[in-house]
């Protein structure tokens, strides 16, 4: 198997070919305008776009400062952090320089993640002068309504999310500029000379057949939904009674692909312990023998923590018990006179 | 497919048990004492082992110098220098240093390929005090006679070489030092989350294959061996009739693996080409539609350039009517009393 595919390219153009189709068939990205970049996985994307949207390394400007909103996804952080690269630095969350005039933010990279990781919204930029790479591993159906095809400049996506094989490793950027594909591009091939071709001809087969099925009766997305939903409505029927933890709230949303309102079905479940004592509600929940992320690793408070609802039906039967003895478990005063609301 | 393979790691444990296999079987590499770190290509290892190895970001050390010896293999100045690290930075060819005493090269990590790419030779480090990273991609026995098992302290392996099979990007380190194996192993989690689980699967099918037919009747090394060494001979006797360019010279020598004497059986030629107005050895073979890659990029002069020797039969065959068009088309005039050699 030798290094390149067709025109001496890390990667496949078939592949290309059936990804545009899937974002056309869905209806959650603008792909004509884009170039598009293979990678190993969404998370070797953090990096190379960091990379191509930094000044060059010869450029007399300074570094660009990478930022997120609260709460937000760590790795954005820590790889910013492990590369510290001279063209570039971490620079904290936005919430530092949102008051800041528009010229003052010119030299900013902003992931904005739309749906959010951990707490599943929808997201727009904070800064008004940054650069913005849009990261929509999660803007699919199946987890949150589309309003509309994205069409920023600079997109992420990964395989990992609408069909789950994230072992494979395989992501894609959609990107407007010439050169900033180019730079990404370059980065891929001069870091692991492209994404595993053996992973590429998998996600031939896999795209190809979750677009033969779209809107029938194997629709991926449906069907994901129709879980994702169903968990997030148990999940919330039980920590609707409970006055100690509570969830995001979701609303129903018109989604184009759907072509009718619907449910919430989101990825994560962003929990906030309320009362006063919980100040650490990651070590709350653990006590209750649920495994959660700690929102200290978003910078969010310790007073908030991210459940997982991505799991085998059998592991979600077991939060599901134990989220309900949690919550069963609380005792008020609640007599007529009582003040312990 | 999940993230994670055996104990939530992002390596198959039971691939990396037949690579220790593969290395004990051919005795090419010490493993009993080394920890494994898997990547996407030996490419990806480059800048996973320089980070592995430079000083710690918060340490107060001044950024390591990464350097080779020439000519070297291009991707080590080039992927250093994009990723353009706080902590390392390019430091050039060993000749720059080799006069300098051992403490002042103690911040140094030097590059050793051996064999070396391009010119198949094995190597030894040149600087006394600097950390080395050897590179073994060719270090099987149909490239080279293996006088003994490498035993450095950290060791890049490749499967592009032994199998050949370069697409699927899979490579891995062999490191002594646990904390060493820690840098690296994290730089990989950080920057791609692991290998690619389908690629490591299917390198589990060719490492086992490989394995089980050794010393038979299937083994890839001599097999490897034969075609090597066969182009190598043809190669050598037309070239051996030019004045024109030259070849590296190499000898025979005894191998553990084959357990004999055995021929030469380079991947690569590294041609020198001998007038004095072929400055540019590169550009005088493609005019004899020789393509080659220029010394220029290894930083040996122009005079120098590199023919691939891995390629189809009918591939090789054509490259070897070329090569001897070219050198037939040399004319001396020898006769008695001439000057002209």
């Amino acid at each position: 198997m030798s290094y390149t595919t067709t025109d001496s390219l890390f990667q496949s153009v078939e592949l290309e070919t059936q990804i545009r189709r899937l974002h056309r068939a869905v209806g959650n990205a603008v792909v004509d305008d884009k170039h598009l970049v293979f990678a190993a996985g969404s998370m070797q994307l953090i990096n190379a776009l960091v990379h191509a949207l930094s000044p060059d390394a010869n450029a007399a400007s300074p570094p660009a400062s990478v930022v997120a909103t609260v709460p937000y996804y760590p790795a954005y952080r820590l790889q910013t952090a492990m590369f510290d690269g001279r063209e570039y630095k971490w620079g904290g969350t936005t919430a530092l320089w949102a008051n800041a005039s528009r010229d003052s933010t010119s030299g900013f990279i902003e992931f904005v993640t739309s749906p959010n990781n951990p707490d599943a919204l929808l997201r727009e930029p904070v800064l008004g002068g940054s650069a913005v790479i849009s990261d929509h591993a999660y803007y699919w159906p199946h987890f949150t309504h589309i309003p509309a095809p994205a069409d920023e400049d600079v997109m992420m996506f990964t395989i990992s999310k609408p069909s789950g094989h994230a072992g494979s490793r395989f992501g894609w950027a959609l990107i407007r500029d010439e050169n900033v594909a180019k730079r990404a591009y370059d980065y891929v091939q001069m870091s692991i000379m492209g994404a595993s071709r053996d992973t590429q001809l998998r996600m031939l087969g896999i795209v190809t057949v979750m677009l033969a099925n779209l809107h029938g009766e194997d629709d991926i997305f449906a069907f994901g939904h129709d879980v994702m939903r169903s968990r997030w409505r148990r999940l919330n029927a039980v920590v609707s009674r409970s006055r100690r933890i509570s969830l995001q709230k979701m609303a129903p949303q018109y989604c184009t692909y759907f072509k009718r309102i619907r449910e919430p079905s989101p990825a994560y479940a962003w929990v906030k312990c309320e009362r006063e004592e919980d100040e650490d509600c990651y070590g709350a929940l653990l006590k209750a023998k649920i495994i959660s992320r700690s929102g200290v690793a978003n910078e969010a408070r310790s007073r908030y923590t991210r459940i997982s609802l991505l799991k085998s039906d059998d592991d979600f039967d077991v939060l599901m018990e134990r989220v309900t003895d949690l919550v069963n478990a609380e005792k008020y005063n609640d007599a007529p006179g009582s003040s312990s609301m």
